[in-house]
């Protein structure tokens, strides 16, 4: 580890990167940040309509820690909880914490230009248009294609905030004794759009995440600044049904008309959304070390995961705001603070990524079941009566910022108490006059 | 996949690549071998004294099929059991089966060399110095460099036999939806050696696998036809004590002194041969599919694993004589052929990876462990009373062509039962006189 660090390369300017970038600036490092596309401020690409996501407790506690969460704030619509749909459009509301606690769909796009804005105006120095053809491990540099050039580049340090196909991950792959794992779902997914009604509002309620949960599969829709919805249907590849055996418009049709009934007035340009808009994969990654030389992956590019616990942007951002506490510990020894950085948020992403693959189960299938329900209304309960003592898992990972391993071993702990209390035979009717401190006890 | 293959490709003609082209060849297909170093049968290095392996039962059953067996037979040296050194030297010997059976250190060079003769003989093409640059997964071609010129080569079908760090899997980590794990374990490993005496004889015992079982560390020795041993460091990269730990030549003699004495007046160019010879990392890899398209992945290439079971080279065999098995089955129908090779071999490769880190801590700890040893012997007196009912673990990967999986899950099996049965506070006095009806019965 080279000991004087002066000029920081990020590779990637989306969400993590930039994030990063602003943190790296405040500290006095020069940064320079390389985006592959060009600058999405100046694109003509609709953003209001493009890819939400869930932000939460500890994205919030990052943005607040830079200085842009009033502008966040603007772009944010709260969704308290899941919205049930069943096959014959009977609705279900189960809130995700305590009233008052939600989570918020927000635009990757119009959080992304925020970010970009805040990043130019701390004197970060971005470049767009600038593809990684190769990284240098060794001598810590980075070869850029331009349209006009190919150019190499050399930092005093290095971060891959490169994304789930990271480059900088990839030359580590081929070093030795680089531990590594991809592992994708046998499930991809669609987008597909909700509207706004003719008269310019929300087709379902706003303040909701949708979700139509069908065992093997499930289709959800986020609320958008527009007042559109984006939907989101999560499908098999293969087997039956499966974005293989759906191969005409009348079998999407016929298909969405038996499984998701009540969506199908709202999904006004379906047909031609299912077949113009691509099928994509899910993948979970792990690696380790995600430091090499002076180079360190960050966010996605070091545990990419499944979007199941909305978590994957939230998690990147807590990297970036754990670092910076980490660097206020050691007085800027990057030596010591990358160690510990590695050695503190490996756990923790491995923690989310299987947290994030459970979760889908939970999703499109748990949701629907009455025991399940019932046993998250005792939960409710368990934490109203005992707030510090039993904090749901969902409250854990979402409204706090307990470590994500640390909530998942407690996590795991109530789950095995919480299969006790299930199992009792009138659970269901009579749920509401269990002895919650007993239960509690237990913990 | 394209219905009528005639060329068929073979990308590395190790051991794997070379008796598969053996098994193609002779069922009529045109067969190219590639392979990237020289022709090590026209090389001048020692063969005598390369790397050995254990060939054993599923090794050996295809050797037999392709009927190369009685040339393999002139270098194969039988080891009956594991010999364990402790540290005052005291020798305990262990079997591997009943009488008569054992394994067979055999050179990796030589049996290369016997396997290359005979594809050449049955008509395979060999081209040597043709280093892989990239593969067309959907071309099934391959763009070699040789020492003259750059070459693209199509074929109607290919196989990847190019071992752990195979080209062929590196090309398909890129594409989507490919299920990918490559995992070191912290131990490396240094090769060294032990002379014939100077009467020209073994120095130590040569029908035996000898190990100086260290709990987290070990040496092993494997015999060799020259009379000499080829020895093996498994040894911790990091830590105290390691590779790292063990700087000057001082240190190490110092080390063998303590740790490994009996050993030390064989190694007569230990200190040479520690800083001479490389340390070489210890992997691996899972992967899935093995096929796409018209590229198959066989062998390490497809499934890496540690060497602690002396099954690597086994297992690889194995997937030629069952895809040869399945080629009968289905009359040459690759579809069907590949689809079940597949289905079958990725179950078996998973299972044989798993018990191969397994046994590491069994080699380095367990056998130096008194309760472990009598677990042993009650297991032999099982499958001696009760030869098809009980099968020791060991004889099942050994000595058996079992599925691999099939195997581990008949030894988990057992292990819980015997785990029960070694929990009887006087059986380390009074196991022969226990109840072997009894347990074999639980199974």
């Amino acid at each position: 580890m080279k000991k004087e660090i002066k000029h920081i390369g990020v590779m990637g300017a989306g969400l993590v990167g930039a994030l990063l970038s602003i943190y790296l600036r405040k500290r006095g490092y020069k940064v320079s940040l390389y985006e592959k596309r060009d600058d999405m401020r100046k694109s003509s690409s609709d953003s209001g309509r493009s890819i939400n996501l869930a932000l939460s407790k500890r994205g919030i506690k990052a943005l607040e820690d830079i200085g842009v969460i009033e502008e966040v704030k603007k772009i944010m619509l709260p969704m308290e909880g899941r919205m049930m749909h069943s096959k014959d459009g009977e609705l279900t509301f189960q809130p995700y914490g305590k009233e008052g606690q939600f989570i918020n769909s927000v635009s990757r796009g119009n959080l992304n230009k925020i970010l970009l804005e805040k990043a130019e105006a701390s004197g970060v120095e971005i470049k767009f248009e600038h593809t990684c053809k190769s990284v240098d491990l060794e001598g810590t540099s980075v070869t850029f294609k331009t349209p006009e050039t190919e150019k190499t580049m050399q930092f005093d340090l290095l971060f891959g905030s490169d994304g789930a196909y990271s480059q900088m991950r990839q030359a580590m792959l081929k070093t030795d004794r680089f531990n590594y794992e991809q592992y994708y779902i046998p499930h991809g997914y669609k987008e597909l759009s909700i509207p706004p009604t003719e008269d310019g509002d929300f087709a379902i309620a706003p303040n909701a995440l949708h979700i139509w949960p069908r065992g093997q599969y499930m289709l959800i829709a986020l609320p958008n600044l527009d007042k559109s919805f984006t939907c989101t249907l999560f499908f098999p590849f293969e087997g039956q049904p499966s974005f293989e055996s759906l191969q005409t418009p009348q079998q999407v049709l016929q298909f969405f008309k038996n499984t998701f009934p009540d969506s199908l007035p709202h999904l006004k340009n379906i047909q031609d959304e299912y077949f113009q808009n691509p099928t994509s994969s899910l993948v979970t990654v792990k690696c380790e070390p995600w430091v090499k030389n002076n180079c360190v992956l960050i966010g996605d590019a070091a545990h990419a995961i499944v979007p199941f616990y909305g978590q994957g942007m939230n998690a990147g951002f807590e990297d970036c705001y754990e670092l910076n506490l980490l660097l206020d510990k050691h007085s800027d020894d990057w030596e010591n603070t990358l160690a510990e950085y590695q050695e503190v948020r490996k756990k923790d992403g491995d923690a989310i990524a299987d947290l994030a693959l459970h979760n889908f189960v939970e999703m499109r299938d748990l949701v629907a079941d009455d025991k399940f329900l019932v046993q998250k209304k005792i939960e409710a309960k368990l934490h109203e009566k005992f707030p510090d003592k039993w904090i749901p898992l969902y409250s854990m990972v979402t409204f706090s910022d307990l470590r994500y391993s640390e909530a998942f071993e407690i996590g795991k702990k109530q789950q095995v108490i919480m299969d006790e209390v299930m199992q009792k035979p009138d659970i269901l009717e009579n749920w509401e006059n269990i002895d919650l401190e007993k239960i509690v006890d237990k913990l």
